[in-house]
């Protein structure tokens, strides 16, 4: 949860974390007031207390401390904690825990269970591609709508876009329509350790709660309405590339992106006697690389961000893709034959 | 040779490493004019020829080619090179070899050969300590010292010193002192891969030149007079510590120093009741561990830089160490047990 801490904050309160001693349990909140992450261990409980200790020092120590037992004895009046260990002795000044900014309590107006593993690929294909730009917040967040017995992830920063589908068989409650910052999903696919047999999902007002039982994560909603995704998506085509090992393919487009202007990662591709040609030009030099592709459908002379292809390879999770074109201009579509239920669209570049 | 590449330079050419293929070997160098460093690489050699390749691109290519053969042409009238791979084709841009600039020739006033595994050893005990401001470019250099069938190697930031005696027996060659660019034998520590069974050692008037046949590695020496380290160095002690296990010290060592004050990582060691206490407190709170130790002498309150102590205990390579005490403000001194060449300096801190 420490990485939930406010780094920068007015409350000096929200530098520290929540340590909650309750029967048999520890448990550890971190906040910055838009997301908190909740851990609970396991722990011998002699007396049950709450109190806040500075994340930072707490962290520096718990990673350092020797092997063997440590004991914890908090003062609660003064707010200050004693850690003894081996012939050690350590003082940590902390917070009053009254001083400590509750989380909401999530009445949830939509629940729902998700398999684990399962969400953090959701998380892991559409989290790239959310945009960076905090003055259009609503695309730094992940749309997550429930519809159709389908849960639909999209992230889009307007020049590229990601779209992963999931059944939700049997799922019989309302429908929904939420913008989950992605940094909190980020953070989520990186403390949900793997192994974990389900999350439950509990979406209120303003709030998602995300909850696999030791781990729990609540953030803020990102308000405003999300563009509708299906608009930008062709339902056809004008050329199709198919049959392109998705590994190769990505190694090329790194390859040949070294060979970029320095003002961006600009490739070519183009067919050549009904072969893919990979290009790129700068200053220093060149590189033209061919790949075997079939392709059907009209020629093609396409400029493309690689990094933007290359990122949604990766999150393609499939052997083999198939890149739809639709001219020179409007969007290209990568989509991968293993997972229908993925989905990249990238805008190409008029060059000037 | 890529580290050794200028960065940032007038001289276009010195962006570029200089190739030299002539018989069955590939000579790759680059060069900032201060540090050259050369490799050279078994190749079938078809034509002999030089050229200068633009570093960033060359190494990014190579680093990411497929596996199989790669066919390299150069046009020498142009300075263009194309490499062939796959069904792919790199042209990269380079600049004419003539423009390269060359290394001096290095006539040796001084030629010895060292073990390379020790030269490793001896680079790693001292460079920690150079200086790092180039406003006081003595102080970034090491001072090597060849005198009575020893080579000492000392380095200084004023603040620290660390000294590191080897013997040279039976040389018989000149005496020397030369302050050679910290820089430059980081790196050279670095590149030497390990089972080098020995480096040759030239020095020239203002170069060193280290060559262990595959690598050959020349820098411009760091003009000045080196100060008189013996002076700092006390021939006695008022207190002396010893029976330390050198991990477990470093480790409270590091523990201790989060608790120090955020303007610096101040700790103090003292005796109490004739063990060692090492403590540290800041706004945050504090730490204080106990160590087993044999003190013998006056007792001390000694304020000091915990990094300081981290760097020297980690290059001691040794299993024990001894600390000895000059008073509170006087140097200390550190030994290692299995390896009485080692010596790390450190100065106390005054607290105000």
């Amino acid at each position: 949860m420490h990485r939930a801490v406010a780094t920068r904050s007015p409350m000096p309160v929200l530098s520290g974390i929540l340590i909650e001693a309750q029967e048999n349990a520890l448990r550890l909140t971190g906040t910055d007031l838009e997301l908190s992450i909740t851990y609970s261990v396991p722990a011998e409980v002699i007396a049950p207390g709450t109190i806040v200790l500075p994340a930072r020092y707490l962290s520096d120590i718990v990673r350092r401390l020797p092997a063997g037992r440590v004991g914890v004895m908090a003062d609660l009046s003064s707010s200050n904690v004693t850690l003894r260990y081996g012939r050690a002795e350590a003082h940590l000044i902390g917070f009053n825990a009254d001083e400590f900014p509750r989380l909401p309590e999530v009445t949830p107006k939509i629940e729902l269970t998700l398999d684990g593993e399962l969400l953090r690929e959701v998380i892991k294909q559409v989290v790239y591609a959310v945009g960076q730009d905090e003055l259009r917040p609503i695309f730094t967040g992940v749309l997550l709508e429930v519809a159709d017995e389908e849960l639909r992830a999209v992230a889009t920063d307007t020049h590229r876009l990601a779209l992963r589908r999931s059944e939700l068989a049997g799922y019989e409650g309302q429908l929904t329509n939420i913008v989950v910052p992605g940094k909190a999903l980020s953070e989520l696919s990186r403390i949900l350790a793997g192994g974990e047999e389900e999350v439950r999902v509990a979406v209120a007002e303003n709030y998602i709660a995300l909850d696999s039982g030791a781990i729990r994560m609540t953030s803020r909603l990102i308000d405003g309405q999300y563009p509708d995704y299906r608009q930008v998506i062709p339902g056809s085509y004008r050329t199709r590339i198919s049959g392109m090992d998705t590994d190769e393919l990505l190694r090329t487009v790194e390859r040949v992106a070294i060979m970029s202007r320095e003002d961006g990662p600009v490739i070519l591709l183009e067919n050549s006697d009904g072969t893919l040609v990979i290009s790129a030009q700068c200053q220093a030099g060149s590189i033209r690389e061919e790949l075997p592709a079939t392709i059907e459908g009209e020629d093609f002379k396409v400029a493309i961000n690689a990094t933007y292809i290359a990122e949604a390879l990766k999150a393609s999770a499939s052997q083999e893709i198939t890149l739809e074109l639709n001219g020179n201009y409007g969007p290209a579509i990568i989509r991968s034959k293993d997972n229908l239920d993925y989905l990249a669209l990238i805008l190409p570049i008029r060059l000037a």
